[in-house]
């Protein structure tokens, strides 16, 4: 029994043990605690589930975002652009100048760099979509003014 | 009235009315038509659905993948790293040297670049899940040999 066990040591000390965290890593769901959306950057109840981060080979975060009826984000703008993929129930995107487009679940939005936008749910239903989102500088996104509500329901 | 049609033509000939599809693009669900998985790279039934692709900003392609029960892609890797998301389903992931795992919906696996190992659903259960994959020169994935029956039960 004690060699049993000095041999499980040494196999864990001497890594002869897969090391499987380093090449392929899970994070199970329910291990990313989920965030509440900033007053700042958001109106109305927004629910934040980070997915993952970048790292050396990965320029992009990923993240799974869950909109109340009636919330949605700030005007915003993405230095190196960002893919909107839509999971479920029904939302408004508006660019600066553009009209508000209804969007649904598999729908997908690309917002080129540097647009100024803003995207959430809709005045009656919610609105989860999960974003990937690219990295310039450390950097994805550059917060504006809140969309009025005058701008939401128009 | 004639005049409004002239002035319509010559704004959308100046471009002075928004091109919307130029800064914000959607794409709709049902746009892009699925594919069946090809039997030199998968065994059993997969459906992939494309999401997204690569653009200037972007150095990822997107697709949702789903996998019949006993369904799995072949031994592979991928030179600039993947990201899954798992959305329904119960699945198998395994790299080469290491235990097989259970993945449910919600759960992220990162597969760092040159790791050998594959994806699909269990025995009993359907697997989807959304795939994140980096582009380095132009290439995403290196396909290898299939998935044995016996190293998949195992």
């Amino acid at each position: 029994m004690k060699q049993l066990i000095a041999t499980a040591i040494s196999l864990a000390v001497l890594g002869t043990v897969p090391a499987l965290a380093e090449s392929m890593v899970i994070t199970p769901n329910g291990s990313r605690p989920s965030a509440k959306g900033a007053s700042a950057q958001f109106t109305g109840s927004v629910i934040l589930n980070s997915l993952y981060a970048p790292n050396d080979s990965m320029s992009s975060s990923g993240g799974h975002v869950t909109f109340e009826p009636g919330a949605r984000s700030a005007w915003h703008t993405h230095p190196a652009g960002q893919v909107l993929i839509v999971t479920s129930g029904t939302g408004w995107v508006q660019e600066e100048g553009g009209r508000k487009r209804e969007v649904r679940p598999g729908d997908v939005i690309w917002t080129s760099p540097g647009v100024k936008h803003w995207h959430g749910a809709t005045a009656t239903n919610s609105m989860s979509h999960i974003a990937i989102t690219n990295m310039v500088d450390g950097k994805n996104v550059d917060w504006l003014e809140h969309v009025t509500d005058a701008q939401y329901r128009n």
